[in-house]
């Protein structure tokens, strides 16, 4: 509802559509003698994870199994971004049964993400899965970046579905990357930029060329205002590689890696 | 309640007290089982604001009267740092009044933050009722930026008292300064980069030498990822100042101004 001050003439313009209510408007708005207003609805996002080897965190995991982790960064990270998350828990790695679960999460949600199992196979059915939940389907299948090679991307009539990897690390980079501007998108909200940090690189970062890579780096000050930007080596699966990161490093895909001393931008996450 | 997971020594280290829980914090509880943990208690910061003129924002003002805005805007940046805002309301300027509801309210919060009227004598008596509320008082009475120059900075028996200036623009820049550091320090947050954007300024900006401003700024967009920061003149007490702005530019108190096509750091708002 918006209640309109005696002092503003009704429809006059005060703060545009799509603009991020932050303490500055809420000032603008009590100004004006408006105590309540609309905003836009939260988009649904609706998580599914599969694979057998996949079991809930509160669980202890058996030899081969492994704990969800994607269903709570994911969802963590859509709340963050304005989203309302669905979890819709873990399927088996069955095609009618990620169909089924896909069908009924993708008509209750605006979006739709599935993160995959680890194995091939079951990537392969995500695709298939999201073929089949409607027109045009799969867009993307398969994308040339580092982490995230196997980053679908789909819309099924008029709703977006991503498939997400399996691997944790993946999974969340990508989901910034992807599903984040999907979620300011459904907001209507105007562009803006993202928050990050300038920062002195530490050591050499060799890519391929053609390829984007996104570093996870940690940020140590050096004086005040002043960033190292220090990459995090180590297994490229284990999430702690990211909660230890204060942002991401990109190598754009024209270059062949960067050098040390370089000044970069990290996104901060 | 931190529950152990069952392949985890009991208080071994897994994320550094302090760390802000972002979605891959999330995930790296998760993949130990974590699903609960403790976290920091949200500091309680008692916002008053005095002035025989302020009105609440739902009142049409009449002629000589103004709409409480910092309680609002003051409000809405301590809950977004991480604090809960308690508003006590506006009071009058009498010195037994204003007095009497600081005591009321440093005793029930964490940190108290009193926004003054927009006349002299108010801004003094701020700076006389944190003298009465304990020990060692007031700190700093006027520092040398603009906006801010009457900014109160005490300390009344280990609890910040901050007296900040009526003018919205002020209270609010300087609430960004002083506040949100205060609620970060009591929650124990390990220092973490302010969200920045590098961009050209589009136009000369003076300021005086030993003074350091803080400009409203926008953000154009030229291309992906290079911005143009744009700053915003206009009557310097309007809160529209700011929420027309992303962020805000600094001028070192060194420096006699910045030129335009300088590269600078917008701290985002």
């Amino acid at each position: 509802m918006i209640r309109i001050g005696e002092d503003v003439a009704e429809n006059q313009l005060v703060i545009p559509a799509g603009t991020q209510i932050r303490p500055a408007e809420i000032g603008g708005l009590m100004a004006l003698g408006f105590t309540s207003i609309n905003v836009a609805k939260k988009p649904r996002v609706g998580l599914i994870s599969t694979g057998d080897e996949v079991i809930n965190p509160n669980q202890a995991p058996r030899p081969g199994q492994v704990r969800d982790i994607n269903s709570y960064t994911l969802g963590a990270l859509v709340e963050k971004s304005g989203g309302e998350a669905i979890r819709y828990g873990i399927f088996s790695d069955q095609f009618s049964v990620l169909k089924e679960a896909a069908a009924q999460a993708l008509s209750e949600c605006d979006v739709l993400i599935i993160t995959a199992g680890s194995s091939a196979s079951t990537r392969d059915m995500t695709a298939d899965v999201i073929r089949t939940l409607g027109e045009p389907g799969v867009l993307v299948h398969g994308i040339n970046t580092r982490p995230g090679k196997p980053t679908i991307l789909g819309v099924c009539n008029g709703k977006a579905v991503i498939g997400l990897p399996g691997n944790p690390v993946s999974a969340l980079v990508n989901g910034y990357l992807f599903v984040v501007p999907v979620i300011e998108k459904l907001l209507g909200a105007l562009p803006k930029p993202r928050a990050s940090v300038q920062a002195k690189l530490t050591v050499n970062l060799p890519s391929q060329a053609g390829r984007e890579d996104w570093w996870p780096v940690k940020l140590n000050q050096v004086e005040s205002g002043k960033w190292n930007a220090e990459p995090i080596f180590g297994k490229s699966n284990l999430i702690f590689t990211l909660a230890s990161a204060d942002g991401l490093l990109r190598i754009h895909p024209d270059a062949t890696g960067l050098s040390a001393g370089e000044m970069t931008e990290v996104i901060l996450i």
